[in-house]
């Protein structure tokens, strides 16, 4: 049985072209990119060259406003710590209810802190609400933080209009945009957008785990997280990850020419898979709006049962899928984006996330349609919840 | 030409069978480790085993001890700020006028925010004036921070030692080790050494370059630097890096089983080095004393001549040497180390730093031997300090 790989927003398998582009850097071209031989001058031309990959996969303005980091929530603390650290005179901040579970910590350290932090809320097809971001934004507001696409439903914010928004209710007010999710699956045009910071992680676009990068334009000024050597021109220490930031670069070229394949064959794929499912499973409905969304995300939800067994009987059959972020994994707490999203409290427990890769195939997408039903149905007969369930069955047919 | 390579305190060529125990992990066994499916266990079992190889290359009471992180630089700024932030009362460290300069970097910062830091000199042997030391800890002392083993000398500090003196003054101050240069050359025992945290860096001991750990004593608590997921206990958040935490521990386990080979034959190549130079080159001087030192490493002044240029030099017949940290390569500053030692200003600028490895060879050696005199006798040839040289000249005769 070959593995069905449905989970690539938790992460990705490494590109083979983007390991291909590691390799020299390990064993060969060991040398430290600061030292000032010519054995070393291979590496720091590669970071160069990474960083102008990088460079063009934000649309960015200059190589360098690209800081490589370990990982997307580095970046994250980087640019959040690193404004806040900048502008200690103001202590607002404002933030969605949805964010990843990682800036939602972050952002719980700063109320301790004495932060005030505002939470905006998302309707029930996930999209933001401007209004209240609009009320929010005041003369204190020293940050404002959104995701451009939703880990868990893969739902698209209008990073432009927010930026908009933001400005023009402070025009010093930053704004960081987390693009973990969007990375790989839509463009992402930081000058277009008008965003001040935004960070990603390269093993959501078949980089390794372990690297990262913060776009931070040339207005925007921000403290180091990890302070010491010269590295990234000071903000962040630490002999450079030669071989991933390599790989980073070679994967964000792919990721951007891979674009228009994401948005039409993932896509396609993706809506096969959700349309079948919520077609042949009674109990089945999507659990966001169809439109704005990453086109290899799926969020369905599968009322009156657990979604744990229904993943662990994807296992069984070698289907890896996940009922939320990877990060909280095997806690007990519903969903904190679909209660956002005011899923109803009979199907956050049963959701199931799907996240297609351009890996995926659709003799893969047919065997998951073919497999969840019995699935369903198995986990249906030992629901509780048969009087509920025999009503929603009466309801759909 | 064949590269010699005399520059592992900058950073080392990975370990061939490191790099294989990595490769499984990049396009086969890429699940995210907090997955609760069957295939990302096999990545999750793959950290637990690479912090058991951790644990017992630092000695720890128990795996939960250890924090893997991106590097030596991260490695520190999460022990220094995370002991502080769990002391805000106490507003005092001590730390050395000789550590890395990346640390040096973080105190020049918490000075600015208000903490009052002491740095211990060292006399010209490049020992610890450890009645600094104990006349300098007090009731306000959160943190004592010192090297394991200096990286531009070698030199090893007394560990055990500093930390009796530090307990017996306060036993409540934490004593933080930089271990960065410790690692694969010399034992490292946390229990035996008594410190509270001790960092090592990866890339230092033929691990790639981008993963650290850090070993914090369960008496010890600390905040974390980045915030967001449960990894690593709460203390370090971001998906893995599963490669590079396996190579590490791979790793680890050679330096562990290397200390022998490096204690002889990799001292005994540097011993060579050392002396034959120091008796063919008349303004040579050792920069250090000969004992208490890391055993691959030498430190060796060339009176009355540059520093780069001697690199340059060796640089065009093959030769990887340095003057000094990676880090602050390209800075016109003379070593703050040197200067601590009290070097004769006369030989700082003409400090060559020779660090060897396993992989270090005699004919390498010999071929150095062989090359360094003519370098030095062309340099001498252009110095404008005829005089001086002639004096130190008739001195050594």
């Amino acid at each position: 049985m070959n593995l069905v790989y449905l989970d690539n927003n938790a992460t990705t398998k490494v590109d083979s072209s983007v390991l291909s582009a590691m390799m020299p850097f390990f064993e060969e071209n060991y040398g430290n990119p600061s030292s000032i031989y010519e054995f070393s001058r291979s590496a720091s031309r590669a970071i160069q060259n990474a960083r102008g990959q990088m460079k063009d996969f934000f649309n960015a303005e200059d190589e360098k406003n690209i800081i490589f980091t370990g990982g997307g929530s580095e970046s994250a603390n980087l640019a959040i710590r690193g404004v806040l650290n900048m502008n200690k005179d103001k202590r607002h901040v404002i933030t969605t209810k949805v964010e990843h579970p990682c800036v939602l910590n972050l952002y719980k350290q700063l109320e301790k802190e004495g932060y005030k932090v505002d939470y905006i809320g998302v309707n029930s097809n996930g999209d933001l609400d401007l209004e209240e971001l609009d009320a929010l934004v005041n003369y204190d507001t020293a940050l404002v933080s959104v995701m451009f696409a939703n880990n868990e439903t893969g739902v698209i914010f209008p990073i432009e209009k927010i930026v908009e928004i933001v400005k023009s209710k402070n025009k010093e007010t930053k704004v960081f945009v987390d693009a973990v999710q969007a990375a790989g699956k839509i463009d992402i045009n930081v000058q277009e957008l008008g965003v001040d910071l935004l960070g990603v992680s390269g093993h959501k676009f078949h980089a390794p785990k372990g690297i990262g990068a913060l776009y931070v334009n040339p207005k925007t000024l921000i403290t180091p997280l990890i302070i010491g050597g010269h590295q990234e021109r000071g903000k962040r220490a630490g002999t450079e990850n030669v071989p991933y930031i390599v790989g980073m670069g070679v994967a964000a070229g792919l990721a951007k020419d891979g674009l228009q394949y994401e948005a039409t064959e993932v896509k396609r794929l993706r809506d096969k898979l959700e349309t079948n499912l919520l077609k042949n499973i009674y109990n089945a409905r999507l659990n966001t709006g169809v439109t704005n969304r990453v086109p290899n995300t799926t969020n369905i939800g599968f009322e009156y049962i657990e979604g744990e067994l229904i993943l662990l009987h994807l296992s069984d059959v070698g289907i890896c899928a996940s009922s939320g972020s990877a990060c909280t994994s095997g806690a007990l707490e519903p969903s904190h984006v679909l209660r956002a999203l005011n899923v109803p409290f009979t199907a956050i427990h049963g959701s199931i996330r799907f996240s297609l890769s351009k890996y995926t195939t659709e003799k893969e997408i047919d065997y998951v349609i073919e497999k969840m039903p019995p699935i369903i149905d198995k986990l249906i007969g030992i629901s509780p919840y048969q009087d509920e369930l025999a009503a929603i069955k009466e309801l759909k047919i």
